[in-house]
C-alpha cells in the first residue's frame, strides 16, 4: 500500500489523482490532502477519503471546512492552514508519495521539506522545478529522492527514457497542441478575449495553465522543467506542435531511434504512472485506437506569432534568475489578460521587458527559497508597472 | 570489438549490415561470410571485410569466389559450402554475434548450432521462428542466448519492451505499410503481375519479402515471429497498417500506455540496434524530421482482400506442424506467382488448401529439425500438386 499526500486536491490534476486513487484503492490511499479555497470539493474529498491531515489556504477556509466535517462527523488528526498546513501535509510522517497539484509558487518550501524528509514526489507543478530548479533537484540528489514528473509530457519522456542510458539521449521532443491559436495569423490574434484563449482544444485544465497553453509560454515552462527532470541542455530540448495530443512527446537516442509515448489525453494516465512508477497498473480508461483517431500531424512552432517559448530558451539559458523572472512576470501579465487589462500579445511583452532588466542587473547567487522569492518579488513588482505602463498608452 | 558472423552477406540485410560495420569499425569485425551464389559480390566483401571463415551455398560457386580471390591475393582460414559451410561460419570460434541474414530455412540448423554454441544470435531470417520457433527459443533458453530481431518491427518491439515488465505487455502492435496494393477491390488484384508486386512503396527489399509485403503474408509471418520472440499470445498480437512506415510498431501495456519506436524507414538502423545492443552507438543516417513526414496514419487491415494475415493467425493459433505448412506453401505460391505460374489472388488460395489438408492429418510432435523438414516438404510437394491444380483449371 502506497500512502499518498496530495497538495492542491481541488484541482483538475488533484481531483483526477482521487479517481485514480479510488480505482485502485487496493494499493493507494490517502493520508493527506491540501487545497485552496474551494471549501464544498474539499469537504467532499475528506469525506470520502478521509485523509489524517488537512489544509487549506486560509484560516477562513479551514474552519469551514472543519464545520462541515463537524457535522458530517469526520475527525482529522491534524488540520492547518497557509503554508505551514502544506508543509504539515508534505512532511505527513506516514506519507510515501507527494503529488504536488497546486499551482503557482505556494509550495516551494512543502516541496523541499518533503524531499528533505525523504518522500518521493510527484510533480504536477510546473513553476517548482522552473523556479527552483536548482535547489530543488540538488536536494533530491543529496536526499536520494525520485521526482517523479506528472505532465503528460514528461511522464511521456520518463516511459521513453525507461531501460535506456542517460548519454545515448541525443534530444527530447516535447510535443504542444499548439493550443486554440494554432496558424492564426498576428491580426486575428490582436483580438483574442480571455474567453476566446480559455477554449483549449484537446485538454482540460485550469485558467492559467489554459492561457500558457495559447500564448504557448506553457511549453516553454515544459522545456525548463524538462531540462531539470532530465538533465538534458536547452539545445537538446525540441518542441514539435501535434494538434491531435495523441503523442505525449518523444526521445531521440543517438543512433537516430525516436521512442515516443502515446495514449488518450487524460490526465489520469500520466497521474497513475508516477503513482504506481517503477510498476504499471490497469488501465481503467478506453484504450488508445489509432485506427479510429485522426491522421497525426507534426509542425514546428510557429515564433513569430507566439514569442514566448523563444523567452523561455532565452530564461533558461541566461542567468539563474531569468526563469524565475520569466514565471513571475507571466503570472502577472496572463492575470491581467484574464482581467482585461492586457491584450493577449502583450503578454511576452512584459516578459521580455522584464527578462531585459533582469538581465542588466548584476547577476545573484540562489541559495536559499528567499532568494527565489525575493526576485520573484522584484520579477512581480516590475512587470506590474509594465502592465500598467501599457494600459495607459491603450 | 564484436566478433561478427554473417550468414546472407550479399542480401539487403547483409549488405547493409557490412554498411554498419564500416561505419563503427572501431566496435565491430567480421570473422566470418557466408552467402548464396552471387560471386562477384561475395568476392569484393571478402577483400573488404577480410574474414577468416568464408561459405557459400554451392562448391561452383566457392570455387569461383576463391579463383578470384586468389588472383587479388587475398587468403582465407577456411572456406566451405551448402549446410556445413553454413555452419563453419555460424560457430566460428571467434564470433560473439551471428547474424542470420539468409533468405528460406537453409540456415536453420546453422542457427541451432550457433546457439548451441552459445552465440548471440541477431535474426533477420522470419523463416527461423516461422518453422521452429519452438525448437529455437527453447535451446536459446537452455543455453542463455539471446536472439535479438533485426526485422525493424521487431527491434522497435524489442527497444519499446526496455526497462518494462512482461508482465505489463497488454498486446504488441505490429504496423504495416499495406504494401503497394492497400485500398484496392478485388477486382484490380485480380490482374496483379510479378512488376505490379515488386515494387513496394517504403521499403527495399528481396524479392520474395517484397512479394509477402504485397500480400501481407509477410506481416503474418511476422505476427509468428514476435509470438516466439516476446512470449505474447496471438490474440495479444495486433497489426495496424500504417503506410509512412514512420512508426515501426508499438507495445501497448496494461495502463493504456502505448510505447512506440520511430525513424527513417532504413534497414541499417534496426541492424546497427542488433549489433550495439544493449549499447546504442552513433547514428550515420539523417535523423527523422516529423516536421517534414506526410501526416501519419493508422488503419486497421482489409482481411477480405489480403486473406494471408488471417491464415498466419490461423496457423500460429493451431496445430505445432501449421506454420511450417503455411510457411512452406508460401513459398511454394510465391515462387509460383513470380514464375507467372499462378495468379496473385490465388497465393491465399493455395496456403488456405495446404492448411485445410494438414489439419486433418493426426497431430505430430516436432523434436528435431528433421521433423521440421519432414513437415516442409509435405507441405511443398502438397502445394505444388495445388499450383498445378489450379494451374490446369485456367
Amino acid at each position: 500500500m502506497k500512502h499518498v499526500a496530495i497538495l492542491g486536491s481541488t484541482g483538475s490534476v488533484g481531483t483526477s489523482a482521487l479517481d485514480v486513487v479510488s480505482a485502485h484503492s487496493e494499493k493507494l490511499c490517502v493520508v493527506g490532502l491540501a487545497a485552496g479555497e474551494n471549501v464544498e470539493r474539499f469537504s467532499d474529498q475528506v469525506e470520502k477519503f478521509k485523509p489524517s491531515a488537512i489544509a487549506m489556504a486560509t484560516s477562513g477556509a479551514l474552519t469551514s471546512v472543519q464545520n462541515r466535517l463537524q457535522e458530517a462527523d469526520i475527525d482529522v488528526k491534524s488540520a492547518s492552514f497557509g503554508t505551514e498546513g502544506l508543509i504539515a501535509v508534505a512532511t505527513h510522517p506516514d506519507a510515501d508519495v507527494v503529488l504536488c497539484a497546486s499551482s503557482g509558487t505556494a509550495a516551494l518550501e512543502a516541496v523541499l521539506m518533503a524531499i528533505d524528509a525523504g518522500k518521493t514526489i510527484a510533480l504536477a507543478n510546473k513553476e517548482v522545478l522552473v523556479m527552483a530548479g536548482g535547489l530543488v533537484t540538488e536536494l533530491a540528489r543529496q536526499r536520494q529522492v525520485s521526482i517523479l514528473p506528472v505532465d503528460s509530457e514528461h511522464s511521456a519522456i520518463h516511459q521513453c527514457l525507461q531501460g535506456q542510458a542517460d548519454a545515448d539521449i541525443k534530444r527530447l521532443i516535447l510535443t504542444a497542441s499548439g493550443g486554440p491559436f494554432r496558424g492564426q495569423s498576428g491580426a486575428a490574434l490582436q483580438d483574442v478575449t480571455p474567453e476566446d484563449a480559455l477554449r483549449h482544444p484537446t485538454w482540460t485544465m485550469g485558467a492559467k495553465i489554459t492561457i500558457d497553453s495559447a500564448t504557448m509560454m506553457n511549453k516553454g515552462l515544459e522545456v525548463i522543467e524538462a531540462h531539470w527532470l532530465f538533465g538534458v541542455q536547452p539545445n537538446n530540448i525540441d518542441v514539435l506542435i501535434h494538434p491531435q495530443s495523441i503523442v505525449h512527446s518523444m526521445v531521440e537516442f543517438r543512433d537516430g531511434s525516436v521512442i515516443a509515448q502515446l495514449g488518450i489525453a487524460d490526465m489520469r494516465l500520466p497521474i497513475q504512472y508516477a503513482l504506481s512508477y517503477p510498476e504499471r497498473w490497469d488501465g481503467h480508461l478506453p484504450g488508445l485506437d489509432l485506427a479510429r483517431c485522426e491522421t497525426l500531424q507534426f509542425q514546428h512552432p510557429d515564433h513569430t506569432h507566439f514569442p514566448c517559448l523563444k523567452l523561455a530558451y532565452r530564461a533558461l539559458k541566461g542567468k539563474a534568475e531569468l526563469p524565475i523572472a520569466l514565471n513571475a512576470a507571466n503570472e502577472v501579465a496572463v492575470e491581467a489578460f484574464l482581467n482585461g487589462e492586457l491584450a493577449f500579445m502583450h503578454i511576452p511583452t512584459i516578459i521580455e521587458r522584464t527578462l531585459d532588466a533582469r538581465d542588466l542587473m548584476s547577476p545573484m547567487k540562489i541559495r536559499t527559497v528567499g532568494d527565489v522569492r525575493e526576485i520573484g518579488r522584484w520579477a512581480r513588482d516590475f512587470s506590474n508597472e509594465q502592465v500598467t505602463e501599457l494600459e495607459l498608452k491603450q
